[in-house]
């Protein structure tokens, strides 16, 4: 019997890795917001670097997680982290008992708020690592990597998580079970911690720029995120600055998330991949002026966006 | 007989400056670029919120500094201290074996370029504590404060410092002599070096909302300039903070020079003002994480201006 999947978030991850699933077999719906009507229609055409173009037409396309015509094995929340969206609110109507709750999402510690709402369901944290943009309403254009990490924040049943990988992997895409999802989670911060901000802040530079013209600066940001995980618990591999700016340097020049979402005038993910962790930090008494330098600059950049003073 | 002055650089600080030498008696000349045509037809318009309004037709207005038909007393350049500028060859053609050489310009450690160029000159280092903006290529508007600290760099020809002095005393205006006017610029870096960048970098926040929301950071950077200062030998008041914070709390909601450079178009003082900030900390081995970060984000903000690449 085909799993039973929802997408709650059909922007490029959603409807990326959603796609995936249901070449995989699965069965798939997905709830958009602004791209509702345009999906509905016409589905999603994906392109990717690595495996071709297709077109996806989810089984179901629906406006709200009530909508939801089934028993949802899996329930994939692929919102951003931001004040502006309710996390739980957005899934819970389509929630049981059975329902497995995956988050693919960014940003540190951002667990709790779902942990505490739905105490009794099967919780599986994933982490996308993956340059994929939306170019139009139901225009996925999956640019480099690729690879999804997924963790049980439970102990048992791991099978359920294992289950969704061998769908990611039959799908052709690496997939892998993480024992320690959190540190996962802390290793894609030390990517996202600096690169976000910095393309927003400098008033939109690509990945490559911002590595020729500031490695120092980026590796101090780097690290101040290791020295956090590791007082929080998380080690970090003792290679993994290294590993990032090498692997940043050779990725196609690239517009962070955060800056696609601030040209196009949405709300910003500061406190998932910032705020979290310099408060992750004051927890732990680690010092980190660079992010709290970037969260403070970050802070007084959406200041202004909200009360839209014009610079002239 | 009155004192020849010549104004190197027709902006606000040049313009309202070279006024009140005007009102005290002095024979001013100015050099103007961008507004010269204006000022040559109209002078300038001086709204001040302490002096009233007045106009000041400068008795020469000239493009260049070798235009001048006298021989100057005293060479007051008042531009921006930006890469695009050549500073000595502003005022070359104008300066004599007699003439002062004073500068009223933002930054620390900007007067080695001069000293090396005229060596046997008296240079006068000036600091101007004012807001005051110009509105249009003729309007100057003087909006609070006003004060200007000057001081020698040698320690002989004190005359002629004071004198310069009771010119601007005579026209109302505060003017005092300081003993380590090295020490005075260091002063005034304090709020330039947090308020500046945070303007430019927040997108175009005025100060008063800088303050508000982000007092802790101001006053993080402002202890790292006080730290560099003292490393240099030039300890400052152990109050300097809090009077900063309490005098900017009342001041009228100001855009910085660095912002309205940012806006118009122009060369910003990143490096007169983060540059050689961040290079004399490090000369002195003083951590300064939290201007090291305004710094690169200066850095990449200017990259992005020039490569211009569209942000949408």
């Amino acid at each position: 019997m085909s799993s039973k999947v929802l997408i709650v978030g059909g922007g490029a991850i959603g409807g990326f890795y959603g796609s995936l699933l249901a070449k995989a077999g699965a069965e798939v719906a997905v709830v958009c917001r602004s791209n509702y009507s345009t999906v509905k229609q016409h589905g999603y055409q994906i392109e990717s670097y690595a495996l071709g173009k297709w077109q996806f037409m989810p089984g179901q396309v629906l406006r709200y997680a009530a909508d939801y015509q089934a028993q949802a094995d899996y329930v994939i929340l692929c919102s951003k982290v931001t004040a502006d969206i309710d996390r739980v609110g957005l899934i819970r109507a389509a929630v049981t008992k059975q329902t497995a709750i995956v988050f693919i999402q960014n940003g540190v510690e951002i667990e709790q708020e779902l942990q505490q709402a739905f105490p009794d369901n099967l919780l599986i944290s994933g982490l996308a690592f993956i340059c994929c943009n939306r170019t139009a309403p139901d225009q996925i254009n999956h640019l480099a990597y690729g690879k999804l990490t997924l963790g049980s924040l439970s102990a048992d049943h791991v099978g359920k998580t294992q289950h969704l990988r061998d769908l990611f992997l039959q799908a052709g895409i690496e997939c892998l079970v993480s024992d320690d999802i959190i540190a996962s989670r802390w290793q894609k911060c030390v990517w996202n911690a600096p690169f976000n901000p910095l393309s927003v802040l400098s008033g939109g530079l690509a990945t490559q720029a911002i590595l020729q013209n500031q490695e120092d600066f980026v590796r101090q940001v780097m690290q101040e995120v290791c020295n956090i995980a590791q007082a929080c618990g998380h080690p970090l591999p003792v290679d993994i600055i290294d590993t990032n700016i090498a692997q940043t340097r050779v990725m196609p020049p690239y517009k962070t998330s955060m800056l696609l979402d601030f040209t196009q005038g949405h709300a910003m993910e500061t406190e998932a991949i910032l705020g979290n962790t310099v408060r992750a930090a004051a927890r732990q008494n680690v010092d980190c002026p660079y992010l709290k330098s970037l969260y403070a600059l970050m802070l007084l950049r959406e200041l202004q966006i909200r009360t839209n003073i014009p610079l002239a």
